[in-house]
């Protein structure tokens, strides 16, 4: 070390280390009027559970906005802003009535569109009627979830239907939500460090750890083995997936994929414990990481049962909902001691501040993907990207966007060389990522049976035969 | 809309509706210094309760000042600033002398006016003696509260004597509190909002309530009709009331009026069930709306306890201390879930924001009296009102002060015509205020037999004798 | 008082006694690059208890920087800045490795030293190693405190060695922790103010207190005499000292001295019962008054056990450790009711503020300590102190820095008139100051008895005979 330049790159170095370098709020703020924040406001987004609203409103704060969500006794849904436009009562006070909701202070009753259907003390004529409106959202429940879109109402976009959420047949959506203490980009860029799977979820906890703490970490065997990695764009820049390729045994390899699409929805693979043994599944939970302010986030998605997926039936349904998902414990918060103990993505995600610095991060070869999704993500807020050019969604929704999440395994006998063959496990990776690619071109009853196809060119059938 | 300028009036236009306007400093925030603060300082204000005075001193929060508050094991009330003049150390830590207070650390005892009485380990002579003084208010007891002044010695005003406190012979005060995390301003304007009464207070529940939430809401039945409500301001500018016309039957009218003496302090007229039934009746509550901080305050008052306001006795001094009033539920802070299916004014008014916003309210015909109280506010702090012209109390404080707080019924046949009908509410609510005005010219124990006659004048005592 | 210049200098004078002036931040603040805190780095610093190291890490915040502290399966004591190097992830997750610690989320190992062991996903050539480190601070374990030192890597000092360590022989040290909801100066100079023993913990509570919350505050009787009081600098200005006398009976005066040896460390003498009894005792307690953050700190210290010092044992080993002391109550947080009824240092000082602010104080003659001690802070700070010339520790620590808190007893009849009383108490002190400091040019060893020496001349070994 010179004595004239201080380094912390040097052993016991911290105390030219400084700790103060500030977050990236271009990416990571999603408040009114910040990049983030406009642009995130362009998509419809998840607000709380169906299961949220019951007799009385849901106080709900997404993308820093105070809101109100309830379900009228009409059944419609409304998203509000959360103080009465009158006198600035929280309507999460009001009596929900058989149309809009009524702000318990004066009476006044609004319609879920923000309209005034009732002022009691007001003369029939007041002007107020017709220039005074509640701030309001449009929304709707699917699924269990409620979706609000919080843009400008010129332009309020269809709600993007994909595939996977009516294909296979069967497939049943259940709705799940999963509270986070930090910044919402830091949950949703962990995707995109798939490496983590075989490090935070292997395993890797305090001895004499409580057994029955061990058995709620399970994450399957498969993921336990370091993957050969490569990461893609999709969608002409409005989304990346990752590729990952491992090797099951001797005879055969296994391709995953899991898609970003931007600004914050992810289509998950496979998780179930049979992720590595089928042919070709696709999506096992759709998931939107919604901020609820700078340093809040939660994840609501849906978790997706049928029998391509989990052939095995291991998802429990009755596992999904509030703060709750159907798989590997350390996903929500639980004691600390046991965060201590056997750490989960809760542990590690919520630990890196409650709003990860990047200027301070040293990257690895594991960060590629999360590089990449942030340069994506500042290219879309800052307007650089174009149109996505890929198959739009059909004006009635019945012919769907596709979905590129997924797991595909192939015949590949084992090369000699262990160089040889994780550069078989890339080549072939990019071989499926080729046809899932070329599928986008279909309509969607026609996508899966042309991936399978492709896949039998790859490796002549001979995995599907196994896995038949 | 235009899409030239984007504009929230509209049915989901909540993206247009910004909610970042902020709070009026001018007449919300009392801290030192501040314009409504310095105002306030005027005025003698309560602190706490004579139950909250103990064998240990009592630190309160008052104007946005730490304080400490004892009564000494002489009976004197003391209201020192809450830190040592010598080190800091808090006098809440502070062991109550016989006379004063000693400070837990080196022992200096101070008397309740802020002398140095005793400093145990500096010399007799110490030139600290004389120089160094604790910040002290001048304070005293009245019916269960503890009143200091706060503002410059040399002016500090007599306490001021209403006659409500003495008449009618037998009167009885009972002191309570009541917490708000709020404001201080938005809990005090909502007086002068009547018609909420008929709103927030009209049984306006969730469905399939608990009957026991719901009968602790019984608000008086009379009190569920729209009033006819007028304003106006009373005191040369210091004060306002409001003069609501309810019709009671076929043949009778209740005309009441409910006063604000400005800075803080509300005279409430009956709250009874019998509060339409009596010919005459003053003031049933007392109260002061004082700032702990910006966004928290304590209303203090006494319930008044006599035949005249309460002849059937549905009042209970025991309902009454700290954070406890005997009427109404909703007033104080209650567990979340019954606020949302029950909603009172502790859950209508502080979540109108911690500080309301009234820049983003869009007032309506019940919300002339906030405004008046407003304004004549303003024009206060501003020294743009002259003095109270009207008739002051006497220097021994026998001859007191006028309240104008008062319910009051008439015999009245009902027109045909509705409009007609409200005409006349209006007409005998003007009426009686103007009888109200024109007693303040009488010494206290001649108002109430002028304010009587008066009343038979306009009505030709029909309904005295109904009363009766 | 004129009416041109309000003051605050006369009774009920609270209205012109503005409480609004700001702390001494150079003094106080201890945060990375402030004043004070560049200079505490220059030290050896208690972080944590021996204890406290587990299974898992412990994380801790020191000077204001988040670290984690942890003992490695090796044994190894390892203090590191408490977000990984690679992406952030809190080290408090980590898992404890047989060498080092390993990041939860993608398993990167550190050493001690923060060099980078092992990243289980990145190649094994990669770049990373040699050029990313963790940030590190060198620690090591004594007596059940672990020690960092967070200065200058390059600056590194030896750990002090005082004789009070080793002497008298079969001398025990054990370790405790007591925190303080305040900054660490108002609790460190808190001993230079001796006077407050003979009145915050002269039985100053309320009457009619539990006798078991009573008995715990015994302070030792002898205390609770106002002492003569005298302060002095030691090692030329990186210390100080103070001096009471006080009157045992009519033969016998004692004289106490209790050093503070800067920036943070206090050596305190006697606080047994028997303190006032035996001729010549040295070091009670050691400890170190740690600054968490501007307004947390943590008393980190060492109880002496053995005969010199506690002769009949009345201290209690087993009363030290976490946030626990073996003497009076009142100096570790209880409840407020208790605080308040029974009041020790921690309310005394903590109700200070949470940061006491000098510019408010009116000081006395008990504060001459206080305010010696702040001054020659600020001199060190501002490096206008020369070094230490007293006679350093030996290279191998054999031959230790001397410690100048002591108690001592000399024969000294009580002459009739008070005053004289005082002025022999004074001089008395200043003889037992000199020899203390003569015994300084000794080897550790010689040094006691060259003092008893120095006591033998001063009264004639009167006082030593009776003590025998």
């Amino acid at each position: 070390m010179s004595s004239t330049t201080p380094t912390w790159q040097m052993p016991y170095g911290a105390y030219y280390k400084a700790d103060t370098v500030a977050h990236d709020p271009e990416i990571t703020e999603a408040g009114p009027g910040t990049p983030m924040g406009t642009y995130m406001r362009r998509f419809w987004q998840p607000v709380c559970l169906s299961a949220e609203l019951t007799d009385v409103p849901k106080a709900i704060r997404i993308l820093n906005e105070d809101l109100v969500a309830f379900r009228d006794r009409s059944g419609r849904i409304g998203v509000l802003q959360r103080h009465c436009a009158h006198r600035g009562t929280s309507l999460e006070f009001g009596i929900i009535q058989p149309k809009g909701i009524r702000c318990c202070y004066h009476g006044w009753v609004y319609d879920i569109d923000g309209r005034i259907l009732e002022m009691p003390a007001e003369p029939k004529d007041s002007r107020v009627y017709g220039t005074v409106f509640q701030g309001a959202y449009p929304a709707f429940e699917r699924h269990g979830l409620v979706f609000a879109y919080m843009g400008k109402p010129e332009e309020k976009p269809a709600f993007p239907e994909y595939d996977v959420y009516r294909y296979p047949a069967g497939n049943k959506l259940v709705a799940f939500s999963n509270n986070y203490k930090c910044n919402w980009l830091q949950v949703y860029e962990n995707i995109m460090d798939h490496m983590h799977t075989a490090l935070l979820h292997n395993n890797m906890t305090v001895d004499a750890l409580d057994q029955a703490i061990k058995d709620g970490l399970n994450f399957p065997e498969a993921f336990k083995n370091l993957p050969v990695m490569d990461w893609e764009k999709t969608r002409n820049g409005h989304g990346c997936t990752f590729i990952a390729g491992r090797r099951v045994n001797d005879e055969r390899i296994w391709v995953r994929m899991t898609e970003m699409i931007f600004p914050n929805l992810i289509q998950n693979a496979n998780l179930m414990p049979t992720a590595h043994e089928v042919r070709h599944s696709t999506v096992c939970m759709t998931r939107w990481h919604v901020p609820v302010d700078d340093t809040h986030s939660i994840l609501f998605g849906w978790r997706h049962f049928n029998d391509e997926v989990d052939p095995k039936r291991f998802g429990r349904e009755d596992g999904c909902g509030y703060d709750k998902i159907d798989f590997l414990d350390g996903q929500c918060e639980r004691p600390y001691a046991i965060g201590q103990r056997a750490p989960g993505d809760w542990d590690a995600i919520c630990s890196q501040r409650p709003i990860a610095v990047h200027a301070l991060e040293n990257p690895g070869t594991t960060d590629v993907g999360v590089y990449l999704c942030r340069r994506l993500l500042r290219e879309l807020v800052r307007g650089k990207t174009a149109a996505d050019r890929t198959r739009p969604m059909s004006a009635d929704g019945k012919d769907t966007l596709q979905c590129w999440g997924s797991d595909s395994t192939l015949a590949a006998p084992r090369p000699a060389d262990p160089e040889e063959d994780r550069a078989l496990m890339k080549a072939l990776g990019r071989r499926v990522y080729a046809a899932v690619a070329d599928a986008d071109r279909l309509p969607s009853p026609e996508r899966r049976r042309y991936i399978l196809g492709r896949l039998d060119q790859i490796d002549g059938g001979g995995q599907r035969r196994a896995a038949e």
